[in-house]
């Protein structure tokens, strides 16, 4: 295989690109100027050097020159009354932009199945057990479960809900309802049932 | 315009019908045998006669041999503790679908667009407010506002908050959040700041 | 069951309607006023009085009055050289906007399926033969299966080849290639292939 | 902007990636092993060293060692009486899937938008007249626009057939008619019109 198929092939293997888009990834660099190739590989080795998981909350973050925490978690200003668990880096972006949220985060790593024999090797468990020792001694009194409102976010929720019992924590899900932009008449019964018990 | 054109001009004006399906009803009646054109035309006939608006709450229902009331109105297991209203007939569907409400409706006949000059005449004010009183007698305590999580919901809601205070009653909305089967990822800011607001 | 259940039962008989449609139909027709209905009654029955099989091309037309052919049929001004073979009614409109076609249709009233047994029962093959004698006498030369681009349609072509060969007619497909608006990049490889085929 | 965000932002660039996808795949490179990112430098590397234009068709192949041609323009075995012009080099991959053409190729690079005041900034017009004189002196008879059926290929179609004119070749354009799948009660009026046309 030439070296251009290659590269078809390991564009395939980004997510979420079949064959044809891998292909035009691979036309679209190998025709770009040589500087677009040189600043890519360039920019990549950066981000591969300088990124790291946040030591508290797990996300990737910026560790160029010893640093230790994300900017969130590093930011003063952010309530460490309030922890948000998230299944994945990217879930946090949409919950910033809500700016409903003032507390700190932590970054599950994943959601549990369904009949998951050992949920434990699921998520960062014994992290996120630490974390929340460490952040008690700072204040700590609710979790928010942030998770999908699908079979595996309920799944992981009740999990966490047995295992944070008993530690003298308040434990929140998201609020279930109608999302925006939703009618009446096309809402789905599990949805009108969590929008009427959730009234406001 | 020969009477199968007629015909097709007819299905047209029918809820969310295209050209090319109203074509398709109209081969459709004309090709069935005599006896369903006969049967569709006694049952559109007899649910002409018997059917009328309830006198409370105003959905059509079956008013053959006198009956003033709709089946949900007048059953004794309905509490008369809480009033919901909404838009159409149709949204009652879904909601007596989700098993959570077991109380009484009010349909208001539409929505309140933005700007709307008289907004008392785009529902059903005058009716709404007199069962409003008679309910009183019987023991209302709360109205359900249970709109479409639109502008038009919005815009109404806000406006029956405002007629409707000072009554002595509780005025809810629907809950607002993550509907079954969001992901996080993909909610938009409003619902996750709803969903945040309202966690459980 | 109400009538007004019965109505929409009704409804969900129409094609490609489901039960939350039909439900919005029994609504609309019960809340128009008294003469739609009347009159959607009165059309209904008028154009199941009038409206009958061609007796050339079987398509339903208007017969008041004991007229025998469609105003195509009837029309002296469209070739009887060319025979127009179509799987359905609805298909003929499509066929007539293109206005590339001018001279006259059989509704063949279905297709085939693969492995069909007896394909003669699936369309109105005696009519075809009946019709096809007739119009030999009135000059007709040529036939085109005009049938849809799938398995059916190219099976009925097969079998229409067949039983139609050895009566001096030359018989015709609809031709294969790139439909208006397609980009080559994303056309499947059997169109491709039509297309080199039939390059012009 | 740290040097992760600007990984996000070179993957923006990407041809149909928007910024969530971008995000996605920012996390993707930096969470892979060292030797994924390695790897796809190498690659992308030695697709830049040693991809280049084919001299004659002008799509990217591979040049390593000097090599000239593409493996379709350097095969014997492969027509030189018939040239297919393309718009660009992913249009390839769909018509030799089709199997139906054994001649070779020329990648114009574009289509020309309808108004272009200079339609030959927009193709490889120099690169075209000069190969289609060296074709033939290699028996070249026949040219095939395996254009788009969109305006912009339609302009381009008869750009090309007026630039090529007076040479002696036959011009030929892709077939036009019912694409595989298609039914002819939901084909366009000018699909028909060509599918009719173009009756075989």
């Amino acid at each position: 295989m030439d070296s251009f198929e290659k590269l078809v092939q390991m564009f395939r293997e980004f997510p979420g690109i079949g064959p044809r888009q891998a292909r035009r990834f691979a036309f679209f660099v190998v025709t770009r100027n040589d500087s677009f190739a040189h600043d890519l590989l360039k920019t990549l080795n950066n981000a591969k050097e300088t990124v790291g998981e946040c030591n508290d909350c797990k996300r990737l973050t910026d560790k160029k020159g010893g640093v230790a925490l994300c900017k969130i978690c590093a930011d003063p200003t952010r309530s460490k009354k309030e922890l948000l668990l998230i299944a994945k880096d990217t879930d946090l972006v949409q919950i910033e932009k809500s700016g409903e949220f003032k507390g700190s985060y932590f970054v599950l790593g994943g959601l549990i199945p369904l009949l998951e024999r050992e949920p434990s090797r699921r998520i960062r468990q014994a992290h996120l057990l630490s974390l929340i020792e460490k952040r008690k001694k700072e204040g700590l009194e609710e979790i928010i479960l942030a998770l999908s409102a699908t079979n595996e976010g309920e799944n992981t929720s009740e999990y966490l809900r047995e295992i944070l019992k008993d530690r003298g924590l308040k434990i929140f899900e998201l609020g279930r309802g109608l999302s925006t932009g939703s009618e009446v008449e096309y809402a789905d019964a599990e949805t009108l049932k969590f929008a009427l018990k959730n009234k406001k």
